[in-house]
């Protein structure tokens, strides 16, 4: 039986519930708030409070759960959360996830996707995503709260996010997958691989096997879950025929036209971090 | 009219020849063994000198040619090399190369792949293959004096090389340019791209951008003359459309199994680096 409940001197902070608090990323929210000195409430399997203890209590209600267990939980607690208070989540993608806070509940509601894992150290630098659902007023304390400990916030609607986030998760992990497959099943000597790496394959062996340290389960979820995956894939096989095409008939001119293209995209990725 | 000849005081050192070497790779290596105490004798487009000169004068020759120029050249002083001599390359492919130097010389042959651009500052850290043609004295030479340098050398057979280098290369290009062209033709917007990319996306974005420096003709030929490619190029495709299946279908227990077995390669590829 695991119960959490920390009092601070600052007794005009909000209090902070964290439903599914016990696992990786909960425990990671849970630290970052007491350090900032809140009073933070934890419910899961087996704790003392259940999620509706928290909706219940808590002026801040985070939703720290798997994306398949999301709406029963948000059914069960979002009509008792008070009209004052603030509902929201951590799910990898916004769309579905934001529309179910919205039905469930009367209160003021946000999206929140923290795009890093529970292996960070802490907030400093790292990207959130802030999908509005509901009200202001939560949404201004909840980004000023982030970026005050160094987070990098951008504020998106949920569609842009899942549609950004075919690209960014669901796609990239798709090629990664891709090229591992193949390279394993070619059998090609990875001593070799590795040691004619170029800088650019050396970083795309690191992509790689940064897969180690992540959840097979969230991936799968990720990648079956987005409406905009098989859009983004389908468009990513059908470029990936034709550049096989033109390389099969030695097109030197088609290649160097799209080369340059790209080139061009690549120039635009590298002004916009400047 | 360019024309360069560098005596030093170490007279016992071999004198060496670039064909080529007003090209940006050409210039580099002059630089690295005028550094080194090496007389450097140089031949390209509008040379006092001409290959020939070179091939009669110099102890080691080193060819720095666009791959398209590079068998009529090897034909035309091949076989006027002294059999003491050493004849090398830097073509980034090596068994049609290694091939054909042997073919018309007699003198002692390697294949040479330094796997980094003009672009860096020196030898310190950078990868480079060599192919063994025939002889063993001045390979020793050559890997000696790129080991002194602080070059990562690999002692590699060209059939190997190219194989390898279908996947460090061709494939790696191939899935850069195909990331490329699908994010260009889609119209995603950028800005949310950046601002939402995963430390993963982010460095597979910054590789994409790599290719802003590089030379797009190379690379078509890079993609188009390495015999292994479409091989490569074949299976990675084969690969892709099967996951796409899996997760159209939603096979999350293929999904699975296919990750798990990703994320084993990974740690194989970690492990290699330790």
């Amino acid at each position: 039986m695991h119960s959490r409940v920390v009092k601070t001197v600052e007794s005009d902070l909000p209090n902070i519930g964290i439903v599914g608090g016990l696992g990786r990323m909960g425990r990671w929210f849970t630290e970052f708030f007491e350090r900032a000195g809140f009073s933070v409430m934890v419910s899961d399997i087996e704790t003392e409070f259940t999620p509706r203890d928290l909706a219940a209590e808590c002026r801040v209600v985070i939703l720290s759960l798997p994306m398949e267990v999301f709406p029963d939980v948000v059914a069960d607690i979002g009509p008792s959360i008070p009209e004052g208070s603030l509902l929201t989540d951590l799910c990898s993608l916004k769309q579905a996830q934001v529309r179910c806070m919205l039905e469930h509940s009367s209160c003021e509601v946000v999206g929140t996707h923290p795009l890093f894992g529970p292996a960070e150290d802490d907030m400093s630098g790292r990207r959130v995503a802030l999908c509005p659902g509901r009200g202001k007023r939560w949404l201004s304390w909840w980004e000023g709260l982030l970026q005050r400990y160094g987070a990098l916030t951008t504020v998106i609607t949920p569609e842009d996010h899942d549609r950004t986030m075919a690209w960014v998760q669901a796609l990239n992990h798709f090629i990664l997958l891709t090229l591992g497959k193949s390279l394993e099943d070619d059998g090609i000597d990875l001593k070799h691989i590795k040691e004619l790496a170029t800088p650019s394959f050396h970083m795309q062996m690191e992509i790689v096997s940064r897969l180690y340290y992540q959840d097979p389960e969230l991936y799968a979820t990720i990648q079956m879950s987005n409406p905009y995956t098989c859009r983004t894939l389908d468009m990513f096989n059908q470029h990936s025929e034709s550049l096989k095409d033109i390389i099969k008939r030695r097109d030197r001119v088609a290649f160097i036209r799209l080369f340059k293209e790209v080139q061009e995209l690549g120039r635009m990725l590298t002004m916009q971090e400047q």
